[in-house]
C-alpha cells in the first residue's frame, strides 16, 4: 500500500479500493456504488447522527427528490447559488414535461412550501425536522470518493422558530449536537464563520466545521446556517403570535454528509490501512480462531461471539478455511477493525481470549467471565487513542502564521490576522493558493491583518477539498 | 371518519391524512412527503425486512439513482417494459448532457454491469445483495398514497448463482423469507404465478404475493422473479467453473415496496382508525397519565416508561397538558397504537398499570413487577388477533367461482378454472373487469377453464390496484 504521508491522495484512493468501501467503476463518473463494508460504516455514522438529534426532539421525515423550477425560483439568491450544479429532469416517458424538475441539491425549496402549510400558530413552533437522503450536484471538477461526488449521502436538519433569539438558541444547540457527533467520530475541527461571499445561498451567516486531511488541505465536514426570516418571507412561512398577529418564522439548518466518512478514513487511517472509531466500525471486534485440535474450540468460539453479540457489540467471526490466521490478521487490520480476538487451543483451555488493539502493538488476555467489561474497556481505550492521535495530527496541520511568506511555506491551515476585507484575502489566495475559511470561532483572537495591517481577527486559511 | 366498509377509498385517504402518515400536498402530484409518524412505520417495516434477509447472508449496498440510456438498452425486453414510465435527466447545470440518464425504475440495469465486474469465479457465487432506496415511475394513472405513486420506497434483492438449480433454491429461500416478513406484518396473501404477458420484463417467470383490500380489489405486495441467465447473457455476467470454463450466472430478484404499508393500513384498520401490528407500530405502547394529586405519580409514570424502553419496547409518553385523557385515548386509538397504558392515582398506589388493547374492548391490570412479561404477552396477543382478523377478512375477499356470472356478482378475488390461454382470460376481463393474476400457487388445484371448458388450473382473478 502507498505510504500515507508521502502521497496521501494515492493512499486514500487505494485504501478505499482494497478495503472495499465503495466501487467507482460505475459507468457514470462521480456516482459510486456503496459496497457492503462502506455502507455499514455510513449507516453507523447515520445512527450516531440520528441518536444525537432524536434526543433533541428532531423528527425524521422524507421529502421527494424532485423540485420544480417554480419552487426553486422562489428564493432567488438560493437558486443562483446552485444553478450551475443542478440536474434537470425534462422528460417523462416519451413526453416532454410541462415543468422542468431538478434533483434536490439540498431541500430548502422542497421543504419550505410545506412549512408554509404546517406552521399556523406559535404552538406549532419550534418545528424541528431532519432527513437523511441523497442530494445531487452536477460537479464539473475532478471527483473524489466521499469528498467530491455527484450523488451525495446527506443529512439535513431544518427548523422554524418564533424569533431571532430562538433561532440563535437553535444554533447553539447545533454546536452541542455537533460536539457529541464529532466526539463519537473522534474528529478534530475548527469552527469558521464563512465570509459573506462564501456563506450558504440565502443564509444570514454560516458556520462551518473544518478539519484537515494529512495533505494539509482542509475539508468542510459540517455546516450550520442562520436564515433568520429570509426564506420565510419568500416561502410565506408565517404564524400567528399570542396577540393573533401574523409573524414570519425564523429558520436554521444543519448539514452533514458522507464527507464524515472521508474524514474518518483520511484522518484516522495509517500505513497499514483504515482505523475505525468503535462507534463507526462495521465490525467492532473480529474473532479469529487459531487452528488447534482442541475439540472444545468451536463451542468456545461460538460462546464468545454469542456473548458479545448479545451485549450489543458488532462482531465478525472470520472462519474462512482458505486463509491463514496471519492473512486474516493483516486483512482486518487493513480494514480498520478496532479489536481482534484470537482463540487458539491455549485460550480454550484457559477459558480466556487474546485481544489485540488496532491502535497499538501487543496483546492482552481477557478471562471469559470478564469478556463484556473487558471488551468495553478496550473499545473505550481505542476511541481515546484515536482521538488523541487525531488531535495531535490536527495540531500539526494547523499553525499560527504571521506573514504571507510563512503561510506560503506551510502546507496546513494557517491561522492569521485578517481585516475581513475581500481584497486582502484575495491577495493571500493569489500569493499562497490558500482561501479564507472565515473568522475562526473555535480559537478566537484579535490580530492585525497580515496584508493591510489594519485591526482584525484570527481567521483560517488553507487550500481546500 | 368515513365508514371503512361503505367507502373504503375515502376511508383510506382520510385515515392517512388524519393520522399524519404522509402529506400529499407537495407541489408535484404523486410525490408525497413522509411525515414523522408514517416514516417511523415504514422504517420499522424496513427493519423487519432487513432482519430477515440479513440472516440469510444478503449484503446491503446502495447504487446510484441514475442509469444511462446505454446501460438500460442492454436488455431490450427490460427497457421496453419501462420505457413509458421513465423520468429522464437531460440537463446538467445549463448544459445539455451528452448521454441521457433515467431515474432508476428498478436496478437491474444499474447493478448488472457491476455484477459483471464482481463475478469472476465460482467462489464469488452465490452473490446476494439488496438495497432499500426510492425508485421512480412516471405514472400517468390516478395516484394513491403508498399504492400508486411516482416516487416509491422500494426494497430490491438481487442474486447470482451457478446454475438453474441454485437459482431455484434461491426462489424457495425467498418464499421462506417472505413468510417471516408477512407474518410479522400480519398480512394474508395468495401466491400467483403471473401469466407470460404480465411477468417482469426480462424474467423467465414471476411469482407475486397478492393480498386483497376491503374494496375487494387485489394489491400486489411483493414479487420474486427467476431470470435464469437472461440478464447474465446481456450484461456478460460470467464465472469460471471448477474446470475453468466460462459460464453465465443464473439470477433472481425479490421486490417489496411501501405497498406493504398500504396493505397494513387497508387490511388492519377499522372504523376507529389505524391498527398497527406490534412489529410495525411507531409506538407499541402509549402511556397516558390520568391526572391525580398523588405526588408519586410522575415518578411512577417515569419508571414505567424507563423499564419498558430499556427492554426495547417503543414507548410514547403522552403528557400533553392541553388535552384530556379521553381525547388522548381516541387520538392514539385512531393512530393505531397496539397498547395503551393508563396510570392514575389508584395505579400509583397499587404499583400497577391499567392496559387496554387496540384490538379488543376491556382493560386489564398488570403489576409493575410483571410489566415486561405482561406487555410482551399482550403485544403477542394483539399480533395474534390482528392476524386472525386479517385472515378471516381475506377468506371473505376470496372465493371459488365456477362461472363468469358468479365472478361478476362478486367483488373479491375469484379462484376459478383457467386453461392458461389469453383469449379466455381476456373474455373474463371483458365480462367482469377482473384480470387474471395467474395460476394460484398457494392453493393449487386442477379445474376446467370456466370459459372454454378445457382442462386447466385454479387461477386468481380480480380487479387490481
Amino acid at each position: 500500500m502507498e505510504n500515507k504521508k508521502k502521497d496521501f491522495s494515492e493512499w486514500y484512493n487505494e485504501i478505499i479500493d482494497i478495503s472495499q468501501l465503495s466501487d467507482k467503476r460505475y459507468p457514470i463518473k462521480g456516482m459510486n456504488v456503496w459496497l457492503p463494508y462502506g455502507w455499514k460504516a455510513m449507516k453507523n455514522i447515520d445512527s450516531v447522527v440520528r441518536a444525537n438529534v432524536d434526543i433533541k426532539e428532531f423528527q425524521e421525515v422524507s421529502f421527494p427528490v424532485l423540485i420544480t423550477r417554480d419552487m426553486l425560483m422562489v428564493e432567488f439568491e438560493h437558486i443562483k447559488g446552485f444553478e450551475n450544479e443542478l440536474y434537470w429532469v425534462t422528460k417523462g416517458g416519451k413526453e416532454k414535461l410541462d415543468i422542468e424538475m431538478a434533483l434536490r441539491p439540498t431541500s430548502e425549496a422542497a421543504m419550505y412550501p410545506m412549512f408554509s402549510l404546517w406552521v399556523r400558530t406559535h404552538a406549532d413552533l419550534p418545528l424541528k425536522i431532519y432527513q437523511i437522503v441523497n442530494v445531487y450536484r452536477y460537479e464539473t471538477k475532478h471527483t473524489r470518493s466521499f469528498i467530491r461526488i455527484r450523488e451525495i449521502h446527506f443529512f439535513e436538519a431544518h427548523t422554524a422558530h418564533r424569533d431571532h433569539k430562538e433561532s440563535e438558541e437553535q444554533m447553539a444547540e447545533y454546536m452541542e449536537i455537533w460536539k457529541k457527533i464529532s466526539s463519537a467520530l473522534c474528529l478534530p475541527f475548527h469552527v469558521d464563520r464563512r465570509p459573506e461571499w462564501d456563506k450558504f445561498p440565502g443564509a444570514v451567516y454560516s458556520l462551518a466545521f473544518d478539519t484537515a486531511l494529512p495533505s494539509g488541505r482542509s475539508l468542510q465536514i459540517g455546516t450550520i446556517h442562520q436564515y433568520d426570516d429570509n426564506f420565510a418571507r419568500n416561502y410565506d412561512i408565517k404564524y400567528s403570535d399570542e396577540s393573533g398577529q401574523a409573524v414570519y418564522a425564523y429558520q436554521t439548518t444543519f448539514g452533514l454528509s458522507e464527507r464524515l466518512l472521508a474524514a474518518i478514513i483520511g484522518i484516522h487511517g495509517d500505513d497499514t490501512g483504515l482505523v475505525f472509531p468503535p462507534d463507526v466500525a462495521p465490525f467492532q471486534v473480529v474473532v479469529i480462531p487459531i487452528p488447534s485440535d482442541n475439540r472444545e474450540q468451536e463451542g468456545f468460539v461460538s460462546s464468545v461471539c454469542t456473548v458479545l453479540t448479545d451485549h450489543g457489540f458488532r462482531v465478525k467471526l472470520d472462519n474462512r478455511d482458505a486463509y491463514t490466521p496471519g492473512y486474516k490478521f493483516n486483512d482486518w487490520e487493513m480494514r480498520g477493525v478496532p479489536l481482534r480476538i484470537e482463540i487458539g487451543g491455549r485460550e480454550v483451555g484457559e477459558k480466556s481470549v487474546t485481544v489485540a488493539k488496532r491502535t497499538s502493538r501487543g496483546r492482552q488476555k481477557i478471562e471469559f467471565k470478564e469478556l463484556v467489561p473487558g471488551i468495553s474497556r478496550l473499545l473505550h481505550e481505542v476511541r481515546e487513542e484515536i482521538t488523541a492521535r487525531a488531535a495531535k495530527q490536527f495540531l500539526e496541520l494547523s499553525r499560527r502564521d504571521k506573514s504571507v511568506e510563512d503561510m506560503r511555506s506551510y502546507e496546513g491551515i494557517s491561522l492569521s490576522g485578517w481585516c475581513g476585507n475581500r481584497e486582502c484575502s484575495d491577495t493571500i489566495e493569489k500569493e499562497t493558493e490558500k482561501v479564507v475559511l472565515g473568522i475562526n470561532i473555535s480559537s478566537p483572537g484579535d490580530a492585525k491583518c497580515i496584508v493591510c495591517g489594519k485591526p482584525g481577527k484570527i481567521a483560517s486559511f488553507s487550500r481546500t477539498y
